[in-house]
């Protein structure tokens, strides 16, 4: 109740476990030649409202780098924010996964790549020059390491300057439930409409046990992907428990649902901080992730008090991540704790709302 | 229920789907810094009688291929039988993992490697030799791909010839509790004290939803396992669900209770289809798959009655795996079934048991 | 002068070492960006009559490696010989470029594939399915291991059945010049007319000092080479002294002089031991290179003469290879100590030609 | 005689070409079991004070990148400047051979990483983090490619934090001569007297044809490397031939004597330039290559007298690349050719000395 490290400290939602349970009733064929994954996989066709090519996996790294193991050659490069997780919390996945390719690093306020940013470098990539490897795919990740979500318009304006030099845009979507329900539009809008051409569509942060989902927009782009899925150790024999975890996941709403669940619990974290003095946003609080500066004496209290949470000593900063069943009760009792711990030479204190 | 294909067919077993369900009342730290998952590596050491270093991945490939990328390089040579999972089965995985090493193949009656073939092609392997591949593991599986056993005594052959080699052995244990079921040896003596180096543990055919692990009985050999796990996307988040499943196949020797029940269901198979004419058996059924060659006429009469399993039409030869959930009553009726559709000009056939 | 070891313990050819001092008067830009090295590459237009994309390299496992990289994913199956060059010689090579296929060993007398037997093996290779590694390509050794040749009608047989199953062909000609000695025909007919996608076409073993060269008669099979060849470290900065030895080796026919002469030498080799009693060719004498058993007197007592060969001790058998520069009086002496050193018991022995 | 474009546009010196030749004499066993192959990695150990393990390839992108798989595991992390030719210029190479290592880039002026930026990152590297790659080696360029050389001291700051944190330090030395006779102190002392473990000797940009050396001052760390050589295609069969180039650049200083004069012509170009007005040195010269900024006029001038070099338009940036045999007349004219295209408007010029 006190743990908020990470939306991966969560367990299962309650209706994906039944899913599971329900779906253990007989046998079925392996490695998903069983009716409830082709069922799940025709369900994205209708959740994005095109056709797709849909490939369940278990983790995030084994989703994003399949992904672009499909996409780039071992001499290409990946472009992607400096912080994004596939270069800096995969232990080197996406370039094992291509046999080599590079990942070119772009700066960006608040995690976001920005398409001017992106256009710059790729003017200048070498397209061709056999000494430099050579750009390959684009990487996002919606919503983002600092927890802020792209608009519509900043995914498009980045798919355009990809697209303008041939490459594949590939979204890394771990949160992309979070970041849908912040932005409140269809999965369409949020991704194939505006020009994204692969998407890791995350559930295991979001109440799965461990389910991902790749799904290609463009099917002929995922023509290599089966085998790969393979030769990586990905494919499931049992797929149909992946199968029915996103089956559950994405029933009547669900996965928006829960994650519009712990963006609220967010917002409230957001809200309730920045009330108090020394307190200081590092970044928007677009999702469920707050990245907040605060008084070491603050962050020892709220530590004593139970709470549990990634640290930066160098600079007294802390990641506060809220998920599909986080408790009201668990968000006000980190305010109180908080408000509590707050230096007391501030002078009068607003209270908790 | 009419299912033989394979035993990964099969679901979940009870007791290990309510291990989940336990796993899941609380948050827990991520990545195996868990108290569960810590528990049940700890298990291991119990169970094998000696220090090991244990890792839980979710598919048997995954399983293999790590285990075989810690202990051959690029240019390594790993030996294995020439139907091997490892060489026919996973796509090349092991290939991929070792980033290009090399199966070499050793023929073998009834999937097995003989130490005497393997002493023979190392003598010959050119050690040291730069054209030549360099001899870096020895694999077998344990049962094998036939559905065989290798005695106590066989493996520990087959080691003295690679240890004479300094090369490691590795077991894929894919199966592993129904050839110690065979065996009725403790699982040390089957494994390291017959001079197996890592092994393979699998659970998922024999009634987990997706959990492997890899036990290295040799702490110094696993030293990288831990990043190639994680670069290879095979690390689990809410990893206490892979250790959730280990901790309730381990208890009360569950493993060992499945694995039987599975062997005893094939004994019976093995049995009943010996005693009617025109039936042949191609291997010794050790474990719980029979390879069978039989009449077409009664290959079409069984599917005909809704039995399923691989066929091989070219000669007639059909497999049947038998599972922890593989009920009397269905083997009773693939028995009687056969026995209907047996050719009527054989005369007085015998009549089921 | 009594190295028969190989074609490799030779060193330059006087013309190709004069065309490098040659090439060597002047500044020139590098990487290939310089005219003799785009004058060279048209030259392999005109030798093979039909436009090519044509890439030079220094070694022939860089040739094979690369020109196989370009055609298989990590998840192929390459097809070929099992005493290819590409699976005993190369150290893994060509898995390691390919980032983890698997080559297919295929038996055959004489060092040859057969159409027959490369078509069973495609027709039971498991296209399409996942857990099999996915036939990608297949590669014929021209002159083979064994010292033979194939006829242009085994090429064409072979390509039929590869072309059927939708594969390219490769041929590993690091002893093409001494094949195409041998069939008298133009390069065109042994090659692309008879089916052949991909040559890798070597002149190291025939007078150059390093150098083979890429040649795909299908150009847009090339289309990554170019970067793979300088991802592996293998595009040359003063590429210019690649050309040279190509443009002196091709130019005047000298390439197929050279070859004829070491065929020429390796059948008075052939012919003169044939008279021997006790001495047996392992397999025709097509190209260069000749296997033969022999007593192990006779071995012995060449070696006492100080005549180098490789020797298997096994079943007494020895290698001898001719080359561009073996003198005839070297051919004449190792069939004079043969003679000299064959068993006395065998009675009237016939003398020397 | 025109042309700066780089020390690679340059031919074979005439003593390496002579040697080359001389090698040729008679044959000689492959792939390097020659006599001269073999006094020639001898000579090294003499050359470098100490006991060395030395391998000869023929491209310094082999060179580097196969000592940098001989350090780094697939999850590694090698540590270099932005601007290294391992990571600009080599098409991915090291990503390759490592199968997916990850370069992580440190800035710095004029081309040199600094041992308390390098100690910074190390501190916040993750060691034992299992989501991030793992610290595996440091690599320098020296000279650098910003035309500069660190001091011995320098390198030797980088080494103690390098080895502070286990990690190797490898030394790309394309042009270590030209560092060295800028140094003027032995190459012990600028190697693993200063802390270096592994370097990659450059011959070629200095008058050989195609030479480099891997030189592992721990023998130990050598042990894959024969292996890696052969399977990445850099095994020469006619490896004499790379030894002669070795044997002769050595000899009497040579080597030396072809970098002082290479840098001297760099010095007589730098100061020439820098009397013009408007002509800027990005970095200071303490080898053979400029960087210089100079008024677009002056740069059409050049191109338009016929001078080659590389430019970078965006800000009116060209280098200038002397080597062994840049003739002084041919610096002379260039610098002419700069004083008449300078502005006139600039007032009384300087003219040459």
């Amino acid at each position: 109740m006190k743990n908020f490290c990470s939306d991966n400290v969560t367990g299962i939602a309650p209706e994906i476990l039944a899913a599971i349970a329900e779906a253990n009733r007989d046998d079925a064929m392996p490695y998903g030649n069983d009716a409830l994954t082709q069922q799940v996989e025709a369900k994205f066709a209708d959740l994005f409202e095109t056709e797709v090519k849909v490939f369940l996996v278990a983790t995030g790294s084994a989703a994003n780098s399949l992904a672009l193991a499909t996409l780039s050659p071992a001499y290409g490069a990946i472009y992607c924010h400096e912080e994004a997780h596939i270069h800096v919390d995969e232990c080197g996945a996406p370039e094992f996964f291509t046999g080599g390719a590079k990942l070119v690093l772009l700066p960006g306020a608040h995690g976001k790549v920005s398409a001017a940013m992106l256009d710059e470098r790729l003017q200048n990539a070498g397209f061709g020059v056999v000494h430099h490897v050579q750009p390959a795919a684009v990487s996002l990740t919606q919503a983002t390491e600092a927890g802020t979500v792209y608009s519509v318009d900043e995914v498009a304006a980045i798919a355009r300057v990809a697209h303008h030099y041939q490459l594949p845009l590939h979204m890394d979507g771990a949160r992309f439930a979070n970041a849908l329900a912040r932005l409140g539009c269809t999965p369409a809008d949020a991704t194939w409409k505006a020009g994204v051409d692969v998407l890791s569509f995350g559930a295991t942060k979001n109440g799965a046990m461990a389910a991902e989902a790749v799904v290609f927009f463009n099917p002929s782009d995922a023509k290599t992907f089966h085998f790969r899925r393979k030769q990586g150790g990905h494919l499931f024999s049992k797929m149909r428990f992946l199968a029915a975890q996103f089956d559950a996941y994405l029933a009547e709403g669900r996965w928006l649902h829960y994650a519009n669940h712990a963006n609220q619990m967010a917002q409230c974290l957001a809200e309730g901080l920045q009330r108090i003095p020394g307190v200081h946003l590092c970044h928007p609080v677009d999702a469920n992730e707050l990245f907040v500066k605060l008084p070491t004496s603050m962050i020892d209290g709220l530590m004593a008090d139970g709470f549990q949470f990634y640290r930066w000593e160098a600079d007294n900063q802390i990641r506060l991540v809220t998920a599909f069943n986080t408790l009201p009760e668990a968000v006000d009792a980190l305010l109180e704790s908080a408000y509590r711990h707050a230096p007391q030479e501030e002078g009068a204190i607003a209270t908790p709302a």
